[in-house]
């Protein structure tokens, strides 16, 4: 069949995989499986982003940031739920435009987040394809026995809120494909944000000590807090004007017309990798204190009402919100 | 971006994977990650296997014996480790061609295995692609604390060992390219191999017990014998007329002029998924009541020298097998 691979399989396992591989449960990526022992007490938590070149990143995308992306997308689900990440497996689907230089571009982006994330590569298959590259990532972590935070746990009277700023993962996609007329340093911000944005993982105990539902933002803030409201069996109800904005979402802000179809665009957008969670108002003091331990910005958005949907109010009053993300729930 | 899932990522999941997952640890597919209880006492086996249309399943196959074959070459791997299976996450990348009707018989295929492998789904992503389809999987096993069988305890004086037969994944290949004149009902066996394979699953146990070093045989007998030697650090003889050969290989080889070459054939064309292993002689007896209480064919092909490298003798001879199966030692 098809599928030669001009760079070698053995040899990209070998020169660039085998040192980012964890010094023992990796068995130097020689031996087809990883061992990890058991951690007494601790559940194991597992999550699996796979992406697709004109999908999932474009093809002009750097494959350096191409693999920190996938890694800090599948950090953001972990964190969200609570758990520390320790280590990841990976399969590589190469195109043909994917030689040497290529290949060590993207381990140049796992050494980088390896370091930065404190996990380690356990394992992988490494093929060719003749399609245009894709990639999929195994990620793990630990969270203390019975304490990962799900999807149901909102109640009524929960309050709701939202990590770092909404919308730029989505102005960064537009900024990629030069929509967008900014500032080049707010540009810049943006194209950063959509390529690398930044996982919670600091924020990952909080949410666990005090979350009583809680998602990461990809969907779109009003598409997933839809899915955390439909697994709880409560309604959501968020003011779209509290959302928060960065000093470069803010500067598109300023230069829309219509206010309300600026804030649906940035609340429908996807691709934040923020934690959206509710929890206990008598919670709040203290969430606001780790939030700002951490430097971390935390905003409380909306509260958690009995009923069933999510709700997004502009100048108080509920709107219907009509995008893709919607279309998800 | 291109990409739109016709389909529907998320009714694909809801119809036709939230009904493998595991009841309780993969969350009903529906809160972004699996969570899995530590089993005191035991370590965690992962693998991770990707296949592509057109490099290692061909577009005609059917895409239930694409994911029976993907689930066991995992299968395969923790078993050649002596590590029990219990679950799996997998990324699907569907190509143009998966509609509903492809993705239910790919999941009917899972949904075979599973039962006849006892193992669950946990989780994963699906995804769409313009190119060829493609297909990872994370597969998860335990095995009692420190005991997964590596590929470098082989010891001179030990004798190597290998399950069931050898050569039919290759000739199964060529059956499917249609490039065998056999009579029909060794075509279909060959086929039947080559598409579904049988992981050693039921012999992980003794695996764990006496095997010295362990591989499965995925890029044929001899590179792989190859690898364990390396990892090892001893030499490997074997006899080339002792390789096992199934009724259909052998109706095959039976019709070879040269026998030499029909043997190198068979022990380099890989995709055997049986288990290759070394055992101290004393053991021998025991391996074989374990091996027949499962019905299973053992056969003794060789044993374990000073040196290193991999000697393949035909006729007492040593023999150079120049072979793409070498070149990935």
């Amino acid at each position: 069949m098809a599928g030669v691979d001009v760079a070698g399989e053995f040899e990209t396992i070998r020169r660039l995989f085998a040192p980012l591989a964890h010094p023992e449960w990796g068995r130097g990526l020689m031996d087809d499986v990883a061992v990890v022992p058991s951690k007494p007490g601790h559940d194991l938590v597992l999550t699996k982003d796979a992406i697709v070149e004109g999908v999932h990143f474009l093809p002009t995308d750097p494959l350096d940031t191409v693999a920190r992306k996938l890694m800090r997308v599948n950090l953001s689900d972990l964190a969200a739920k609570g758990a520390e990440p320790f280590g990841y497996l990976l399969a590589c689907h190469w195109s043909e435009r994917c030689g040497w230089p290529e290949r060590m571009s993207f381990v140049d982006g796992l050494r980088a987040d390896q370091k930065a994330f404190d996990v380690a590569l356990l394992g992988g298959d490494t093929v060719v394809t003749p399609g245009p590259a894709s990639f999929s990532m195994t990620l793990m972590g630990w969270t203390p026995k019975g304490r990962t935070v799900g999807r149901a746990g909102a109640r009524t009277g929960d309050l709701v809120f939202v990590t770092g700023t909404i919308g730029d993962g989505w102005l960064g996609l537009q900024a990629a494909q030069e929509k967008l007329s900014l500032e080049p340093d707010r540009v810049a911000a943006l194209l950063e944000h959509y390529r690398t944005p930044t996982p919670r993982v600091e924020f990952a105990g909080p949410i666990r000590d005090f979350a009583s539902a809680s998602i990461d933002v990809s969907d779109g803030l009003v598409a997933d807090l839809g899915h955390l409201a439909e697994a709880s069996g409560v309604r959501i109800g968020i003011d779209l004007e509290l959302t928060p904005r960065s000093a470069a979402g803010q500067a598109w802000y300023d230069g829309r017309v219509d206010e309300q179809a600026a804030l649906e665009s940035l609340v429908t957008g996807g691709d934040d990798y923020e934690i959206a969670f509710t929890a206990r108002a008598a919670d709040e003091a203290v969430l606001r204190r780790e939030a700002e331990r951490r430097h971390l910005r935390l905003t409380r958005i909306g509260q958690v009402l009995a009923g069933e949907g999510i709700v997004a109010r502009f100048g108080g009053e509920p709107i219907l919100v009509d995008r893709p993300g919607f279309t998800h729930r």
